[in-house]
């Protein structure tokens, strides 16, 4: 347990969760999976998850129209299904709204979530409004999962892979908070605002992937769940990491760091996969799991390092 | 639509769930009741929901240690359950969290929730933490129901039957924001802090009730959503209200009108439903369904007065 600046203990979101996770373990019969995988997963093949959008935590109102926030807190909700190889069913939304909030705003909220809903098949059955001081989205989905997608089974010399781009969304984020739209942040911030749930590939490694997580924290913090649940380490290739194009020309243009972002940037909402055979679907091989705990990077000179799991934390920062 | 007082279209919370009821609707076969019940329901036999506690708006600090106010919370949810006859399977836990809480203060909430796991047999299997500028639990709720408890079905000459009190949960409330400590207010204070889930009693029900729901808004209020939707009235018996032992007094205690209070006061968690014959369950008959639609009300001196339905709206108080 860390402490924080004024010294009264605050552990880490990570230590927070891995305490819930200990105090609500379970035996009933239906639990197959509770609290510490991307989604529970209940007999015979229900998955669940929930996920909230707070207002100045994960998202300013400036960034976009409400629908847009609206469609991507949905979608980072079933990102968690995607990351199970579940197909959605249904979302519950709970939505605390400002008292000021008018009605046109409310309107654009359901616009998103009803957008989401129709994309992703997932109809919108049980909602909640409450009054609050900030606009917060929470948003329960559930699916069907024959096969779960977990994150134990990664076996020493299986591939590891991730779908889409690395580091793309949380450079958009960093445009979207420094109010910056030079041309060449537009695609990251398009891609920050309109993320995609990967239903389709979750699916199609049902059968095929020996773990499957999404980027929600960080490439290496989430890859680092996998590696903790499954008992082995892994050794990344940088050079492997796709990067979308111009992304580091991007990154130069806000003094960041491009590879800090591509292993440490969250909400991806990308799908981090293991595997014995290359999969059928569009991703790229970034590693391979190692029987010794912990992650090495192969530096672009061929070196190697190790390397501390880090992630974001919304309690930290 | 009502407007707010600088003039913004603002409308009631009854007006937003009429919307985002219409702006959901959906026909995808599996689920069988979406938006506007107590739970949605889903084929074969699943009932969800989904509800949120707010500081400041549901509760303060103040009122209780947290895991009081966490249990609460979560029986809050499981009551919707209650109103549809399902029995619980299991909860998942939207916790929003202002940065300064301690863990200590987190240990708290799990300890509620878990007490309310135990309790109703609903284990938590998934839950989110958010960092937040004020303490938020949205808990969502999945239960089994073979046939659930509607809205729809009341009929002229049913019977209207509330379970335990009416009133005395809305007192409690009084007392704790008034900041009371009355001998006379304890016993409404433990009511308010200490709900009943009414699980045994709605699955009871099943196959006797015409129409359940539970009293969130108030009595009142709720009841006028089952006359709606079941495209009927009711005529309603003052001198029937089942009041506390004591619980005029402790209203006067406070300046309250005891009556207002039992038919407005909200978050009882008591069971509302209609049946042909009387109940196996501990309930009061407080009325008759009528064809008439509207509520009239039979005074003490046997007078009848029409009655508009009234409610807690979050959004205007």
């Amino acid at each position: 347990v860390s402490s924080s600046q004024d010294g009264t203990p605050r552990s880490t979101e990570h230590e927070r969760i891995a305490r819930l996770s200990a105090r609500f373990a379970t035996n009933a019969p239906e639990v197959r999976l509770g609290i510490g995988d991307d989604a529970a997963w209940l007999a015979p093949d229900l998955v669940l998850s929930v996920d909230a959008q707070v207002e100045g935590v994960h998202f300013l109102p400036r960034f976009a129209p409400y629908d847009v926030l609206a469609e991507r807190a949905a979608i980072a909700a079933l990102s968690d299904l995607a990351a199970m190889g579940a197909r959605p069913l249904a979302m519950l939304s709970s939505l605390i709204l400002p008292r000021t909030l008018e009605d046109a705003a409310l309107d654009q909220l359901h616009e998103g979530l009803a957008r989401a809903a129709e994309r992703y098949a997932a109809p919108v059955i049980g909602g909640n409004l409450a009054a609050g001081s900030e606009l917060a989205l929470s948003t329960t989905v559930l699916g069907r999962a024959d096969a779960p997608l977990l994150r134990t089974g990664a076996r020493p010399g299986d591939g590891i892979f991730v779908t889409g781009h690395v580091g793309e969304r949380a450079l958009g984020l960093r445009a979207l908070l420094a109010d910056r739209h030079d041309a060449a942040l537009t695609t990251f911030v398009d891609a920050w605002l309109h993320p995609t749930a990967r239903i389709a590939e979750g699916l199609a490694l049902r059968g095929v992937a020996s773990t499957c997580i999404d980027v929600s924290d960080g490439l290496l913090a989430d890859l680092g769940h996998v590696l903790v649940a499954s008992q082995v380490g892994a050794e990344l290739e940088l050079s492997a990491l796709p990067f979308a194009p111009g992304f580091e020309a991007a990154c130069a243009l806000l003094d960041l760091d491009a590879l800090a972002l591509a292993l440490d940037g969250g909400e991806a909402y990308e799908l981090v996969f293991t595997a014995t055979t290359p999969p059928s679907i569009a991703a790229t091989r970034i590693g391979t799991i190692r029987a010794e705990p912990g992650v090495v990077l192969r530096e672009l000179d061929g070196s190697i390092r190790p390397h501390a799991t880090t992630g974001f934390d919304h309690f930290r920062t």
